[in-house]
């Protein structure tokens, strides 16, 4: 990084700091409808400031619900193009009560700011803002081209993004996609993320009565459809934790014994984890370690379930219906569709006698498997290094983010997860924060990525 | 039955059911407080009633909750003496948008009389104060002594009763106990009760996480309680509909070819009890019919169950807690503690790595089986058979009524279940009827009863 870069990144850190208080300061929750202003007031300062930072052409573009803000710097077509993917929106703050300081007021406390959408998703967005910055203020020009579409909605499911990314993808065509909105697996390890969870969401009912009856009257002539739920669902998991669907694992990807080596030697600690979870300890399928599980292996978990009686005491019911909520959380090469299908197949055909079963998808996502060996990730990796004074780790991760394979498929290119939300940072919960030297250290890893893009390509 | 008898009851079949209208008129809902005042006035309309049928001694007997209705009739202390139990309070009409006549105007509609407490129980109170009446106005007098106890508070537990009972065990001291509070098994056959089921209501609680987590970033490393609820309710029964519980069926008295005999007899229609529970099959235990797995098999049902995201949609919730109502009916001879207690260490043993599991056991009530070979039962069957035009059918109750066998234990004699209800008489909902040729045949039995015990004994 030329000498220029890195003064004018240490002479504004306070400046940055204070705009990225002012950012923060805006409730943009898109949950609620008494924030519909300042969601647009969000989307408007934003543009400003993606404008006042040098970049040629910026534009505020509304939707049939919260706007979209798109800019595009375009130096020379021949130029590699980055498309920087972000969301200025952010979760609601109940229960406010329990915030050490107020969710809107960017509080800073032992080099952290506090504050609603601090990581999640203001803060990663900020830092590609003032990485465009330094590099267009101190007129060293672009070595690539960027392009930002930093929605609003990411909040409520993203609802209009696909359709917008469509519709505009002749504007905002791009080589590869830089997505800063995920974690590091520890406080200084930078971290890139190679694979996201997909998921298949489904809905189990079982009607056994036409009304509830009584318990004593009926109890033992009819099939309990609660009991009857409790058996489909007790017997989707083998005594090894594996799932029991035909078919469930035939497009799993083997973890390659490159996989497993760099799992192992990351820096995790089982029993942090464990005390995460408040659970007595952790269990899953049998021959893999808690990471493996996690980001390589399926998942089957039962969300909800309910019948009958639920208050307290005593009722002797036998209840006429019975529902649970099974998700399945997949990994390449796995199709949702394909595994809604076997699950509905394989629960249809372990219903009891007596009961009717009624199976329905509710939502699907592809899971996502990065190639870490492209170009891309090697910018990446040598980005990263001097700010944060390591290699980067390269993390799995359990969740799904739909989004992920949709930009891969509607950009032909591939997508960087550049994350550095802090772990146990409160995304979605009181008292969010952002590590304040990990976002400088993100302003100048962005800044340097750009360099190393135009050197190795993507 | 005299000549006097017969025509005294033909000549007051009006004044009877004008009479019983006004009882059931009167709302003595005793489980919502607005009608405390008619549930006192119900006691007071009742032992008026019961002296002005000529009951020498008659009195309304407050307690912390609803008063007892307590009456003696001696005539020799060396005569036979019967208790009668009944209760004259109501069970709420909610909803009574789904009632076709006002719940409390008594409506006379093809030779049924639709009220609330029609049959559960003012309609067969009344029938005992009416059989009394015919004896005592007639001049017959009584062949046998008889005392009443009529509470208010069988519709909330009963919740005075066991302490009423033994304070005044001396006072109510009788030979055998008659309880007109069940139902008879077909429209027409006199039904004479033989066993009542016990029952023990249990509460299963697995704790996992200590809160929810997110089934993305920890399915597949933490044990789901929900799953391991499930696996736990299924194991409780075989694939015989047995339950596997160590222990639970070794003081299960088995079937005698008798009763088997019987059962098999009876006019039991099991495609109508089907239609009736709205199943699309009947199951149950291996090797049994219906009325046996209802009346002479224990039983094991999910009452209720709940754990995590139950709305509508998708919610990726791993939750922290699952919970289920589990209830046991029990026949001669088990105990509901012991029962409670052997569920309980199976239960223990079960809980599968990764989650606590607590087991409580909120409820238990003693099964019952009657002597059908005892002279009350002989005096009851000859009571009902002219009136009835036909022997009446033993009947098991699937429910549990722990009344019963306290009864039994606190007076040192058999209980007659002597129940007139119609099937399908919407006890506890809308529309709930009383069959008024079975009223009046139903007071003509009870005064026969008289005789029948007097010659026979009990």
């Amino acid at each position: 990084m030329s000498h220029n870069l890195s003064s004018y990144l240490d002479e504004n850190r306070d400046r940055f700091e204070t705009e990225l208080a002012e950012f923060l300061e805006i409730p943009s929750v898109s949950t609620e409808s008494r924030y519909t202003k300042d969601v647009e007031r969000c989307a408007k300062w934003l543009a400003e400031h993606i404008e006042s930072a040098g970049v040629s052409k910026v534009e505020v573009i509304p939707t049939a619900g919260k706007p979209f803000v798109v800019a595009e710097h375009v130096v020379n077509p021949d130029l590699p193009t980055l498309l920087v993917y972000g969301h200025y929106d952010v979760q609601p703050v109940d229960p406010e009560e329990l915030w050490d300081s107020p969710p809107f007021e960017a509080t800073v406390r032992d080099g952290k700011v506090f504050a609603r959408g601090s990581n999640d998703d203001k803060g990663q967005v900020h830092m590609h803002i003032k990485a465009l910055e330094a590099r267009l203020k101190t007129g060293l020009g672009m070595p690539v081209n960027v392009k930002l579409v930093i929605e609003g909605e990411e909040e409520i499911g993203s609802v209009h993004l696909e359709s917008f990314l469509r519709e505009n993808s002749q504007r905002l065509a791009c080589d590869a996609v830089v997505i800063s909105d995920t974690g590091m697996l520890g406080p200084d390890l930078p971290s890139i993320g190679i694979g996201l969870r997909g998921l298949a969401y489904m809905e189990i009912q079982v009607d056994g009565p036409s009304g509830d009856l009584h318990s004593g009257s009926y109890g033992g002539a009819v099939t309990n459809p609660a009991l009857a739920l409790a058996e489909i669902l007790a017997s989707l998991k083998d005594e090894n934790g594996s799932v029991t669907i035909p078919g469930f694992y035939d497009r799993v990807r083997e973890i390659t014994p490159e996989q497993h080596a760099a799992t192992e030697a990351l820096p995790f600690d089982e029993e942090d984890f464990r005390l995460e979870t408040g659970s007595v300890s952790l269990n899953g399928e049998t021959g893999f370690s808690t990471l493996e599980r996690l980001w390589y292996r399926p998942a089957l978990d039962v969300n909800g379930m309910i019948s009958g009686f639920t208050g307290e005491g005593a009722k002797t019911v036998l209840p006429a219906q019975a529902r649970a909520k099974v998700s399945m959380r997949l990994v390449a090469d796995q199709d949702p569709d394909e595994i809604a299908e076997l699950f509905e197949k394989h629960v249809m055909s372990l219903a009891p006698e007596g009961v009717r079963v009624h199976v329905k998808s509710l939502h699907g996502g592809w899971p996502w498997g990065a190639n870490p060996d492209s170009p891309l990730f090697d910018a990446a990796a040598a980005a990263l290094e001097k700010p944060f004074g390591r290699e980067p780790v390269y993390v799995g991760e359990g969740g799904s983010i739909p989004i992920v394979p949709l930009f891969e498929e509607i950009f032909e290119g591939p997508v960087l997860l550049l994350g550095f939300a802090p772990p146990g940072g409160n995304a979605h919960a009181p008292n969010e924060w952002m590590d304040l030297s990990v976002y400088h250290r993100g302003i100048e890893t962005i800044a340097r990525l750009y360099d190393e893009v135009a050197h190795k390509g993507v």
